[in-house]
């Protein structure tokens, strides 16, 4: 049978269940990646856990979130990771070398490999022919464990290229014009494969702009084939023998098709303060900018720096503009120095800032209030910069260096300048050495782990015991978020580290008396919540499950869960149960005693029973747990469950 | 008569007094100099001043501290700014430019002018034979107004320079040297005077480094010939005509005196957590270190870093040193790229930052807990860098490079590698278009100020009545500091352009009701605080004064006064007076209502009486304040005066 690409990969990684839209699937990872931010809760598990050492072929924890060093937080979190990358057999990247996807195609990646992250632009490798994939860190800590990750199977949306892209038009656009035709939710629950003859003339950094930001129209992931371009690349990094070609089978299917003829393509802009607000350029010329943000992982590349140097040579960025550079990696300012870009750059009136995330995740470079701002960054939701009152447009390299010369949004067609060729530099000869590298096999386990007043180790959470007997100490509507349950913020952020400190947060603004009421149940065998439609929406942000669980909660009954959060609450050993009758929400009250007794039965299909203490009325619950799923609950969690396993 | 060159450089600008020391004597400045920290209040004064255009030869606003932009208050006062040198007539120096002085020195030092700045290392122009003063905003604003400034005529301090530096040593060890004989209150009232025949082998950024640091001996100033070394660096900017000799008589005194011999001269180091703790590295080396920083105004020149390159030159910061490189300037990034100097540190793993102030005054960079950071920059003071606990000590280049490559303090002798001979650029055709000129002579006021929703306008200030009927709202004790009065933090410096809302915070700790109650009483005439010995010390933020004015402070009755913050009650129109007899302080009790009358007779050397309300006792206050002094009073405050005479 013909099979496209993304069913090879992940068949060829498939441990368990089947390839079957919406079924779960069971995957093995052959490499992890992490980023500071969410790097310390994964290697605080990894403690936890007892691991000895990483089970994947590569395991690589950046530092490029948190360079802002107001205070000692954000360094003691690097020295902490530095020696965790020590203790559990992972290469370590120093803070300054940049941001970790770019890196990671240049470094690590390799076609055909399979890849998971706790960075929701992981997928961005899938340039290079890897099935790349986002997670919460409890589930990349499994793959670093060894163990299989659970996924939903995801239905694979071919989107064929032909043509070749314009002058003045490059890859951002390409994205941009799959976000104007099907929006931020276009891509849920699918793998987007690109193929066709246009593929070719895409370089594979440029691949990495696209496959990048398949993560704004909600895509699991995104492919690429991997052809004589990914060769060329990799072997620009001496790492000719890892290349293998890789690519869908002759008159194999999708689920969806789409197709983008390149040249017909123009420069396209996101408005305010949507990824999905797409419009042309030209559409909304004239506009009075503040800033021109050139950097981030969605235009890491070489040629993406040197497009705005030699636009903007010999010129200056236009009064009251602020012109933010922000290399993606050491290795690129090197080159950008060699070329001379940098110094055009520098010349021109840029602000060059360390290179990593930087503005793009709100570490700095916010903008004036009510100002424009274009950035080459993927994402620019309300508020996401730093300012409140932000006016954050996404678009390519050559549309901000045009606006920054200009000091208005510009087409970069109507500049008036020759469009600048630019060559891909050759073979580099710089090395890795900026990488610390894992211990020996047997440096690991003698390796200590260094931390700070504020990095405190993962609490231990007990077992489910056979009988629960726990008030509803909070009763909730629907459509509750994970940022009503877990604020984030500068105030709550700091204390990522710091599971019972972060606790103190917990239902903050939505229930302030929520926190001293468990803290006082946790003795007494903890509590319960009742929610109702659609609990836990949002962010994935795994503390909405870590801190409540640390204050206790041992149950949540709810109409319905939003699919991570209710991972999460799996993974930390919560127990996630929906009515059956669902106007057993409206029995419910804030103050009830629920009991659930034979639990350790719990097993997939089975109805549990709930008794309201005092009158005996029995609730009928329900839930879709896998028989792994029980397990880690009944285990009190992923930690203790692949502790137990090990 | 014989002078020193400090005495001819007070003399060709004194406008009124003598020139004896601790008199006061008015200036006349050439130049002012402001940063963005402090400018925002400087600008809300020109505008409350309502000032058509500064008046002197060159002002130039440099926005070099808050370059972090984690919200909207930054770059809008980076906007606010911007205006305000199009609407004054002022230089603008774009975020990205550099640090304001070796910038200052770069394009505007001229020898034998005055310059008076808001920002305490001002002092660094000294190095070209000018006299160059940190100062409060006000004072800075005077000056912008074209008035003289009132200062107390220091005493100056001879060095005599003899001898060379030997390899390994620099410009940083001289004044090191110079804080480990004196301590950091050695230069207090003082202006320290280099000469003799070591001072030709010093470059011009050397004396920069040297005139710098004299800030952290408390001296008033400090300053150099102007020689033949003054006339290559001007001419090296393309300013040889900006070029006058200048030196102290043959056969001048100096009313102190002190000798350096450069060849005895070893590297030094400062211990934490004062720039007065200085000991040869040699004594403390082997220390782990966590951080290298090279940069700030206290080691801005190229030499600075292109030791530090080539120090590094195929070798790698070790593992765990974040080795931090800050360039002063953009011109000096640009001199360093086509050095190859910024490669070279790039690939030794160096974190290369945004051009400006950064760690030095705590914006970024800050230490893990406990770690050792080995700094060029000139304070050490516990916690400014951020970090609770730091430990931050203050070196040369060659030191904190050396130690950066073993990961432990190093003696930059021991380091094995043969001292690198670093040449100077010659000219280097970059050219001051960076720089925002001011508009031409009828341009300014047609400039629109523009203010962000952080930014408000200086309140009005009444002038004082002839009457005052003012409740003691608030009685301390000895020793009340400025830290007290108005605290500073993250928390509060945000609001350093909106004085309404920062004098919600003051005597937030000492005296939680005090902001409630002033506000009642404010519209029935004010307040009045009474207070012990040395009311005021400290810092020298002019908001201890402004935002208590604000909430209706008329009146301080104190035993003594700090001088600055003295100086600061008079400029915001608040009567500073003493108690003729001090055991009327045990007299007096919060809640007692003064009286005082005929105050439009206020003059110098008066006595003024305070009859108590309800027993009308009277008490006797004494002041020294001069006949400028009480005018300022009388129109409440500097603004209005400047206003009523302009």
């Amino acid at each position: 049978m013909a099979l496209n690409l993304t069913q090879k990969l992940i068949a060829s990684h498939r441990v368990d269940g089947e390839m079957h839209p919406g079924e779960p699937v069971a995957m093995r990872f052959d490499q992890t990646l992490c980023q500071d931010a969410t790097g310390t809760l994964v290697m605080l598990t990894l403690e936890a856990m007892g691991l000895e050492r990483v089970r994947t072929s590569v395991s690589v924890q950046y530092v490029d979130h948190n360079l802002i060093q107001e205070d000692n937080r954000n360094p003691d979190d690097h020295r902490f990771l530095e020696s965790a990358a020590q203790r559990f057999g992972l290469w370590f990247s120093r803070p300054g070398n940049g941001i970790s996807h770019p890196l990671h195609m240049l470094y690590f990646g390799v076609p055909g490999e399979t890849l998971i992250g706790s960075d929701s632009h992981t997928p961005a490798a899938g340039a290079l022919g890897m099935l790349a994939i986002g997670a919460g860190g409890a589930d990349v800590a499994t793959a670093m464990a060894g163990e299989p990750v659970w996924l939903q199977m995801p239905e694979v949306w071919g989107v064929e290229l032909s043509g070749e892209l314009p002058d003045w038009v490059s890859a951002k656009d390409v994205i941009l014009e799959l976000l104007r035709r099907h929006g931020v939710e276009g891509g849920v629950n699918r793998i987007i494969e690109y193929h066709g003859p246009g593929v070719e003339g895409l370089s594979a950094m440029d691949r990495h702009v696209i496959a990048n930001m398949g993560a704004e129209l909600g895509a699991t992931s995104s492919v690429f084939p991997s052809d004589a371009e990914v060769r060329r690349f990799l072997a620009s990094e001496g790492r000719d023998s890892d290349w293998q070609a890789l690519a869908a089978d002759q008159g194999c299917d999708y689920d969806h098709q789409d197709r983008i003829e390149l040249g017909s393509l123009e420069p396209l802009i996101a408005r305010p303060s949507s990824p999905g607000k797409v419009v042309p350029v030209r559409e909304v010329e004239g506009e009075p900018i503040y800033q021109a943000y050139i950097g981030s992982s969605a235009n890491p590349g070489f040629r993406d720096f040197a497009m705005a140097a030699r636009m903007a040579e010999g010129q200056q960025a236009a009064a009251g503009v602020s012109f933010d550079i922000n290399p993606s990696s050491r290795a690129l300012l090197q080159r950008l120095i060699r070329s001379g870009d940098l110094e055009r750059l520098v010349a021109s009136g840029a602000r060059l800032h360390q290179a990593g995330c930087n503005g793009c995740i709100g570490m700095g470079q916010a903008p004036a209030t009510g100002q424009n701002s274009l950035r080459t960054t993927p994402r620019n939701f309300p508020g996401r910069s730093g300012t409140p009152e932000d006016r954050v447009w996404l678009c390519s390299p050559e549309t901000a260096t045009a606006s920054a010369l200009r000091g208005c949004i510009t087409d970069p067609r109507n500049l008036g300048i020759p469009y600048p060729r630019i060559e891909l530099p050759g073979r580099s000869g710089l090395d890795t050495t900026q990488f610390v590298a894992p211990p020996g096999d047997n440096g690991a386990d003698r390796a200590e782990l260094v931390t700070g007043p504020n990095i405190v180790e993962l609490p231990h959470f007990e077992a489910l015991p056979d009988r629960l007997e726990v008030p509803v100490l909070l009763k909730v509507g629907d459509d509750i978020s994970t940022d009503e349950i877990m604020p984030a913020g500068a105030r709550v952020l700091p204390y990522r580290s710091n599971v019972p400190r972060i606790a103190d947060f917990v239902f903050e603004s939505l229930a302030p008396g929520y926190v001293d009421s468990a803290r006082d149940e946790k003795a007494r065998g903890g509590h319960a919540i009742v929610a109702g439609r659609n609990y836990g929406q949002g962010s994935s942000r795994e503390h909405a499950a870590i801190a409540p669980r640390y204050l206790g909660l041992r149950l949540v009954v709810a109409k319905s869960f939003a699919r991570i959060h209710w991972q999460n609450l799996i993974n930390y050993g919560v127990l996630p149960l929906t009515f059956s009758d669902s106007d057993d929400y409206d029995r419910l009250a804030q103050g009830d005693v629920l009991v659930l007794e034979n639990l350790q039965r719990l097993a997939p299909g089975q109805a549990v029973q709930a008794r309201l203490k005092g009158n005996d009325r029995e609730i009928d619950l329900a839930h879709p747990l896998s028989q792994r799923q029980c397990e880690l609950i009944l285990a009190g969690g992923l930690v203790n469950w692949l502790k137990a396993k090990a």
